[in-house]
């Protein structure tokens, strides 16, 4: 499969099969395209916090309204003492590279034949405490995984992205 | 390809075929890859920069030392008042959403036989006076790409990642 369709292919996932784990193989390859990301400078900053055990999954409510009851949940976070600092304004890379790390899972999670939607839309403050997650330690996503469920489609929006001469605009805006 | 393979095939490419353009067609690909990237709320505030006019890829080292003579540029920017904002606290998702986008590129490089590198080192202040960007935009990321020179190859960070025993954590830290 061509990188495009793979592209494709992914949906924001919001109906599992809730009561079908994750294989632990599938497991280990999501973290495997996590591992083998690029950060800046290697940095190598992420810190994953991967929730298998129902009681965990289930305090997930308390940070977020969206986990749609998967049976596996990324919560990706960095270490702010490891991540690259850009030296012209002190900007703190982290950020960054736990998008592109959980890019990486996301379309692993569909070329694996699995859903996935990344939540953006959580308290990290309250994630922090549910999940006694170190101080130093930023939480930047939340990516509900599984199996989707057999009436799991993409939503309205999927198709609905700008024309790219909306988007792209060659030698000046 | 599986997704895997092309993780692992992607390196920081800093030696271009500098004499070699990016066909248009590869260009359009490129841009399809950012196009059909997923957004917090479907919001794409993405506004891409297509540099490949000789005079505006020159102007590149005044914001970066890092260009390496890549024939094609790409300036990710946000419109800042299209980025999603996370009600709890304001957060706004415009870097998250184009560090998404700059890695869907990324990888659609790398299956198209291409290189690139992800550039974050840049004076993002520079960079909106050089290239006229709007007040509203916010500079994320500078991806230059080409063909790899017949020098190009991975540096010895590419395989110096951490064990995943290290970034991954079942059920707590």
């Amino acid at each position: 499969m061509d990188f495009l369709t793979l592209a494709q292919e992914r949906y924001s996932c919001r109906y599992f099969d809730t009561e079908k784990p994750v294989e632990k193989e599938k497991i280990a390859k999501i973290l495997e395209a996590a591992r083998l990301a690029p950060t800046g400078r290697n940095s190598q900053s992420q810190r994953i916090l991967v929730l298998t055990d129902k009681a965990e999954l289930e305090k997930l409510s308390g940070c977020t309204q969206y986990g749609w009851g998967a049976p596996l949940v990324m919560v990706i976070c960095y270490d702010k003492n490891e991540s690259w600092k850009r030296s012209c304004d002190g900007a703190d890379g982290g950020i960054i590279d736990m998008s592109i790390i959980t890019t990486h899972m996301m379309l692993e999670v569909t070329d694996l034949g699995l859903g996935s939607t990344w939540v953006g839309a959580f308290d990290p403050v309250k994630a922090k405490e549910i999940y006694n997650i170190p101080e130093n330690y930023e939480v930047v996503a939340l990516l509900p995984i599984g199996y989707p469920s057999e009436t799991a489609h993409p939503s309205r929006l999927h198709n609905d992205r700008k024309p790219v001469e909306e988007i792209a605009f060659y030698n000046k805006f």
